[in-house]
């Protein structure tokens, strides 16, 4: 019988592109006795597990409790005791408002030794495969990423200083809270600010829409977007390639209605 | 002859772990034609490009000017005009502090087509590898990633905005200014809060100091700390295993001496 040593990695599976996963990745997951993945993680990665890994789908909401998150936990540590090598596959990187570190504490405390693989973040990757830059110099040299789903389910505090800042502001799991979110650039007198909102990025079914703070509500309904969906605002939003030319049709359409 | 397609793909190197690139970046290097790759990129990389492609170092510090950045652009549409694929292989993500963006510009002004593979920037791995959460729920619900070596060579004054906030804050090449960086948030009051120096992470050499605004000065003094590092500041810096112990060794130390 093969001796079991406990032990978790968290890996970083990226934004939904099967091939923006790492080697380092890769080789984690053929390695697993274990695999328990999330919602968010695309489905062929499980192929690189080899023919004996137990696949678990613990895919769960942004929006549902912490109950579940406290299966998951147990989880962790049930299979890593019985089994050995838990790959815990997560969407983007297991620390970019993943609970990563909720997961280790848990594991740790039970004395099960970890490891990290870092993996490409939708905050990064989905603004740059549309060649919108987080930064360019002397445009924005700073960015800020935040989530629209807080442990308080109501929208960070930080954007009030966020919508201050010459930073690249990227809100993930926010597209419900876009009005919100709107409202507070507009009160900061950012009505013009350039903004783009990211639907299904880095899979087939990526849309975009690319506007400015007072009319982006109008434009996403009427491209009838919806989650999951990420929103970037700044000037760097400008830099996409397709942005003056949406904005130009933007003012046709708005004079001829 | 073979028909020459001049095209140019930004890579993602990620942040010196030969394996923390993605299987999409080795695939856009296997297919290059030319490589023109950065200081901050691991050699290793390289191997998985074929025999006949041309590999050109062009290695600056953040330091030098804009003749150094222009040379390169240069460089990415003489390439691709005359062999084809250019892969401009970048440390971290194209797109944080990269000049990805300036990169763009200039090859689209050339009527050149491209393509961006996005990387694992520093920014969140290697906080990532020292498990440290870049975000916690209940503790920092977003990361604000700033530059320490802006356009103008000062420091960012988004900082001041972001020592005001919850924010986890990186600061990336900004080993130097670390003395105004921790000037900032001993004015805003916060001479207690978790930072971490981490030197030459997710390679052999990598090393981290960990204390809090007030000591830190002279911890990475002590510990010969120097560039390339990143900074982390926030409550979740408190998370990383060692931080108690540090923090326990710490007191001693300023006690007895």
């Amino acid at each position: 019988m093969k001796e079991i040593k406990p032990f978790v990695t968290l890996v970083g599976a990226g934004p939904g592109d099967a091939e923006l996963i790492t080697l380092k990745g890769i080789k984690a997951i053929r390695e697993a006795d274990v695999i328990l993945y999330d919602a968010l993680v695309n489905d062929e990665l499980l192929d690189y597990a080899g023919p004996d890994c137990v696949k678990v789908y613990v895919g769960k909401r942004a929006e549902r409790l912490s109950t579940s998150q406290d299966e998951i936990n147990k989880l962790l540590v049930d299979y890593a005791l019985n089994y050995g090598h838990v790959v815990r596959l997560k969407g983007g990187d297991p620390f970019v408002f993943g609970r990563g570190g909720e997961e280790l504490d848990y594991v740790h405390a039970h004395q099960i030794e970890t490891a990290v693989v870092p993996g490409i973040s939708s905050s990064i990757s989905l603004t740059g495969l549309q060649q919108i830059p987080l930064t360019y110099r002397g445009v924005a040299e700073s960015f800020w990423v935040i989530t629209g789903s807080t442990s308080e389910t109501k929208l960070s505090t930080d954007l009030q200083l966020a919508v201050k800042s010459t930073a690249t502001v990227v809100v993930l799991m926010g597209f419900a809270k876009l009005p919100q979110i709107v409202a507070q650039y507009q009160q900061e007198g950012k009505h013009n600010l350039p903004i783009a909102v990211i639907q299904n990025g880095s899979t087939t079914e990526e849309r975009i829409v690319l506007g400015k703070v007072d009319t982006i509500i109008a434009q996403v309904a009427a491209a009838n977007m919806g989650a999951p969906a990420i929103i970037v605002l700044g000037e760097v939003v400008a830099k996409h390639r397709e942005f003056e030319n949406v904005l130009k049709n933007l003012k046709t359409t708005v004079l001829s209605s």
